[in-house]
């Protein structure tokens, strides 16, 4: 994805962008990036592209773990990172503001890899994915699909519950009593669609999360069944998860890898299954790993590793459960709104502090 | 399980115990265990039991890697470990030398849980799993069932090639395009058996050993495509298989953990399959685990922890498979007999030494 094309016709500087300048070394800081002010693209009619490509306006970026792997193209990941010098990459909310395309007109509202900046040439099912469903109905929020009805929260929330843990049902390796389901990360964005979608299926369900609040969050909101607060002084992970799922766990939603999960590992029940759709404790350059891997052994645990973009054929399954859940009050989802693209660098450490309260997203132009 | 059953009629001491006294720091040592001699167990006939246990004399102990685990009751692990004080368990071809059972007749040779030791009180469909094929067919050697007909070894191999990884069908996740498949521990019992099994689906297979016999073993014996040598100054590990495997491996057949799955893990195509069978990198107390556990997420990695005795049901099966094979010379299988109930020590260690050559198989008693 490149947001350098040229044209005779762009000539205002009036494109703010946020350029990766180094390779954070552990947190990420203000110098790894920097703010330029860059011309407009436009697509001229004698571009090849002119009757393809659209130019869409940013409004909000979905701010997500995931930023910190991307910053860093040198490491292994499931996709390319970020080369130095490129725009940093993000799943964007914006709208189009130029086009010759019939099949996107100018005022459409769409979802894409619009990365942090102003405006960027957008390619209809390739960087744009799709178009927002408030296009056709004003009572739909404009950014649903950077939420619980979009591919990297609410998808990835539904897959991993529904296609790999499957509580209720074969959850726990045929082992169907007493199931318990623990959620690291429950109350964040993925993590709170997955415990609420958990206790659905009418298993206890055991959130791990930083701070009281986040706890309280997780029991008296969502409603689930216990939460373990693991910046507490007071106990440790798996002394409460000892005591809060006495016969072992036989589901795990991992959004953290680390310690959290060698505490869920030590009190695996048999044929535990594990669903990691994230590692954030491991994202730094730094990696801790696990100690107790042979409890896999040990436990005979099965673990599926998996990203939301490999499951998009499932994206319509996902948004008609979780709509019709939230249609009936039983899915509560928080959004936390920054305002600001100069404020980039400290909006994306919130998510490494456990500072926001809800899915993050960063708001860079008006509607 | 007991050996201690006194009677009336048990006053000859000739049962040679190898009784496990302290756990192990890090390697197994002499005084760890200690070698009594004690009444050989007998059963009265007005013992309630008197018609249904036998004493079954043990002839032969299949030594495996999983008795260092046995060794530390008190770490978390797939079976009760062995208590201190109790005799080392191992599994045993003994020959049935009192009995009152109609169906399990003296002089029956079978296959149990009969530990270190000359004599045990057999309880057939408990602690004796099954009689020995060589009972009715002289010409199968007795230890079949300790080797590549048994459940320690047959069905472990069987179970993680066929039913884990299926290379050759759905192996790497659907993308069975140029498969690769690496074998940790693959000169020893069991992967010497899942590196064949692989090879017979027509993927490429690397194994992964200790020591230049063993490589040019699984090149010039067992039919791998390449050899590493894990103890090697001359290259590392990661190095080999990249240059062996570039497109990246899709199954794993993981019997030893630690820095050999670190490397595997790091060439890993995505959606590999790995299959655990064994982590004999970590049975000491000190746990290393894996530094790289997040490149599960990155490369959707599948895993499934496993163990033999879950999957009895699939022994005949298993056995079917593996006889026509070595019917066929397809199968080469190697055991390793070290004499004598008192150098146990001495035989066990051999396995974290890499000092066998072959199935490690410790002889008590003449047949």
């Amino acid at each position: 994805m490149t947001n350098n094309i040229n044209t005779a016709t762009s000539t205002s500087i009036k494109n703010r962008c946020m350029r990766l300048r180094s390779v954070p070394n552990g947190k990420i800081v203000k110098s790894d990036l920097e703010l330029t002010e860059e011309p407009i693209p436009s697509i001229a009619a004698d571009d090849e592209n002119s009757g393809y490509h659209v130019i869409v306006k940013n409004t909000m970026a979905s701010i997500d773990p995931t930023h910190r792997i991307w910053m860093n193209a040198k490491k292994d990941q499931y996709m390319d990172g970020v080369a130095l010098g490129d725009i940093m990459r993000a799943i964007t909310v914006g709208i189009i503001t130029e086009s010759r395309n019939i099949d996107w007109p100018v005022g459409t509202k769409v979802v894409g890899f619009g990365g942090i900046c102003d405006y960027y040439v957008g390619i209809p099912e390739v960087t744009i994915v799709e178009k927002c469903a408030c296009n056709t109905n004003n009572e739909i929020s404009p950014t649903l699909e950077l939420s619980y009805g979009g591919f990297v929260i609410g998808l990835t929330a539904w897959h991993g519950v529904n296609k790999i843990l499957q509580p209720g049902s074969s959850g726990g390796g045929g082992d169907s009593n007493n199931e318990v389901v623990v959620i690291s990360g429950g109350a964040g964005a993925v993590g709170s669609i997955a415990g609420q979608l958990s206790k659905t299926k009418g298993v206890t369900v055991i959130g791990i999360a930083g701070g009281k609040e986040k706890c309280l969050f997780m029991t008296e909101t969502l409603g689930y069944d216990y939460a373990i607060d693991y910046k507490s002084d007071e106990y440790t992970i798996s002394d409460k998860l000892k005591e809060y799922a006495p016969d072992g766990i036989t589901g795990y939603f991992d959004n953290v890898g680390g310690t959290v999960t060698e505490a869920v590992l030590a009190n695996a029940r048999n044929y535990m299954k594990m669903a990691i759709c994230g590692s954030i404790s491991e994202y730094d350059d730094e990696w801790q790993g696990i100690k107790n891997f042979n409890m896999i052994l040990m436990r005979r645990i099965s673990i599926q590793g998996f990203v939301c973009t490999d499951h998009l054929d499932e994206l319509s399954d996902a948004r008609k459960d979780l709509y019709q859940l939230k249609k009936e009050g039983r899915l509560i989802f928080r959004e936390d709104i920054r305002e600001g693209i100069e404020n980039y660098t400290e909006v994306v450490n919130l998510l490494f502090t456990g500072g926001n309260k809800g899915k993050l997203l960063l708001k860079i132009n008006e509607q």
